[in-house]
């Protein structure tokens, strides 16, 4: 169950809203976009397949490493973080060779054996320079070559459909799983590239697509107003309000707020039709921690920012403040015999009045409890405000052109 | 060694860099902040003699819980995961109760034995609600009254002189370091908030503090107009650039950019002398990872930030990239043979100069390696930073008046 309320005055007309519903459609219907179908797609079948037929358990898979970078590891980070206290965990370690860094490649390694790890290669183009390097890395470091059965054993790939990763798992009878064409990278969680390491990680993925369905569902019927207005509100105020904050209260969201900053920055940040520099900043920070720290400057500092609250009522856990009155201390004693749910419960509450007060535009997203429905529910809400604000500030939100450059120069800097 | 660069135009003129160092050096002399003098302060004597007294070693400790929020948290955070693949990290685990978040105080106690641990509380008011909160949980959850010796022995305060916090401890004969008053939370991690948890993990604390100084010294003796114009830039041109990135290129930063987040955003993001609200948003970022995520905004997005690149030059473990080229991936060959730290040292430089022909404001600081004395250094300069934006912006740096509603806010909230 998952409430949300706009705590500013919506204001696209009737008509503006079912624009942005005809968009999205349309997206959906010319297959220029992907991700919406993800929900209903055969892949978890296949999946499931795969891994009863490898049977991970009977060859004693200890740990699932995942190889990817940005859309290929954000999302799965996300989604692990939110639900690893959840008893469908099981116990494999999650591991990630995400940055070219080389202490942490080597940390990250440490201690792991080749025969008990199960490694999963995932890039959309197939040739992503980080991703590519740590795979040659691993082949180097086991001894197992990429035509061995070693290797064959203990790697699947993922990737789109003829690019040269794909050709390659052909080559050596390597498992391959695909991502669509037409779904990016930071759209990507719920294809193959979430849905495998989640599901061989416990979690409930079938429920997970369920959750996203439900609202997508929901969204195509034409009943999401609320969202749509949030879209058209941040979209045609970004000049004013900037900086989009999410302020997630219980520690689990850390990593759904690094997703959201890729999601949104990467698929907002554009040049528009015009030629002109658009796109919003988005922060992510978390309560009661930043009260500490990033909530001076929201109270205080310019006022260019919105904030989403993401308030969680049944954190599955419940821990009691005892009452213990500390001599000189009796001030605190206020929260005695509370437990630490209510404590932030009420921060949350708190904090939100105070930035509400201000005049800051605020909207509150209210979660029953963190388990795979509901975050597959959160996902794809992100997911659609994103298309949502796309749509309104006239851009292309499924590109990425400005990182290339980058790239360009980087391949010069080995040829010297 | 630090070498620093502006790849932007300095725009003070001598006379208002020189307002800037009379600026802080009054405040340095009217002891009305502090954090000047810390790095020549006698706390880690006093803090080593007392670590010889209790024999850690002897008394078997393995943890080291660190109980605090904020700027009693952050600053520990972030050296410990710059320096801990470092020789001098000893085997004591290091654990944090900040958030009141109750799955992750449970998570963070798991097998936790009270009499392997040591507790650190750390409250510069001596009541952070979220601080007394946790004492209050592990005096219940260990079965240790605040008055027994079972108590006494495994915990130290560190708080402001005359706090309720210290009146406890004199009361209870738990020993207590004192933060000087003049020093704020988010300034004070080369106090004892830093030194008592650092020195315990085996760190070469004095090495920080001298590094330190060495920063502080070249600037109180009028050499560091880099810092200055850097500052004046930034605080001139807040309109126009109300994002200042922080771009890490290695993993080890992304705790050092959330100690940043907080100094910067709770100093600067204030009311300024005319009733305005000023201030600038910090956000931390780290490469190469980012490169897949945050990147695009920075170069096609609203030109509305400004860029500081940290590179690391010497990562104290070199990784080779084998000479392994894989069938269809012949492209990516142009890395082998090559180390991962040519490449994440390329990728910084690419990205860098990807940025600087967008015409972004971007300055470059380049550490030698990561150790206690240049990590010491990189501390002071944020906080020298962040003191000259303070005085070119016209507010009070070390206040935050604005988080007092919230709380104000909560406490009416369990009356009822």
């Amino acid at each position: 169950m998952i409430k949300r309320e706009l705590f500013f005055e919506p204001e696209a007309s009737a008509e503006v809203v079912n624009e942005a519903y005809r968009a999205l459609e349309e997206e959906m219907q010319s297959e220029r976009v992907g991700y919406y179908k993800l929900p209903e797609s055969d892949m978890l079948s296949k999946i499931e397949d795969f891994i009863a037929a490898y049977d991970f358990d009977a060859k004693g898979i200890k740990n699932i490493v995942v190889i990817g970078i940005g859309g290929s590891s954000l999302g799965t980070r996300a989604i692990d973080a939110l639900l690893c206290h959840t008893p469908q965990r099981n116990g494999r370690k999650l591991i990630f060779l995400e940055n070219v860094d080389p202490v942490e490649i080597k940390t990250n390694l440490d201690g792991v054996v080749f025969e008990e790890s199960f490694f999963i290669m995932i890039s959309k183009s197939g040739s992503t320079i980080e991703t590519t390097s740590h795979v040659k890395y691993l082949i180097g470091h086991f001894h197992a070559p990429v035509e061995s059965e070693k290797f064959r054993n203990h790697f699947a790939f993922i990737t789109d459909e003829g690019s040269p990763l794909d050709l390659l798992g052909k080559d050596i009878k390597v498992p391959v799983f695909h991502i669509p064409h037409n779904v990016g990278g930071r759209f990507s969680v719920l294809s193959a590239v979430g849905l495998l390491p989640l599901t061989l990680l416990g979690y409930d993925t079938r429920a997970l697509l369920e959750g996203a369905k439900s609202l997508k569902d929901s969204f195509f019927a034409r009943n999401e107003d609320i969202l749509v207005q949030k879209g058209h509100y941040y979209a045609t105020h970004r000049e004013t309000f900037p900086i989009n904050v999410l302020f997630s209260y219980a520690s689990a969201f850390t990593a759904f707020n690094a997703w959201y900053v890729q999601l949104w920055g990467e698929s907002l940040g554009k040049i528009d039709r015009e030629g002109k520099h658009v796109g919003m900043t988005p922060v992510g920070i978390i309560g009661s921690i930043d009260q500490h720290s990033f909530l001076q400057l929201l109270i205080e500092g310019p006022r260019d920012k919105t904030v989403t609250m993401i308030k969680v009522v049944d954190f599955q856990t419940e821990l009691q403040i005892p009452d213990v009155s500390l001599p000189h201390l009796e001030k605190t004693d206020y929260v005695n015999g509370h437990s630490f749910n209510k404590l932030i419960d009420a921060e949350c509450d708190a904090t939100m009045e105070s930035i509400i007060q201000q005049g800051i535009s605020v909207d509150k997203i209210e979660i029953g409890k963190i388990d795979a429905y509901n975050v597959g529910y959160m996902i794809i809400y992100y997911e659609l405000l994103t298309s949502i604000c796309g749509h309104f500030l006239g851009i292309d939100t499924y590109n990425q052109p400005g990182v290339e450059l980058g790239k360009r120069i980087l391949k010069e800097k080995f040829k010297s």
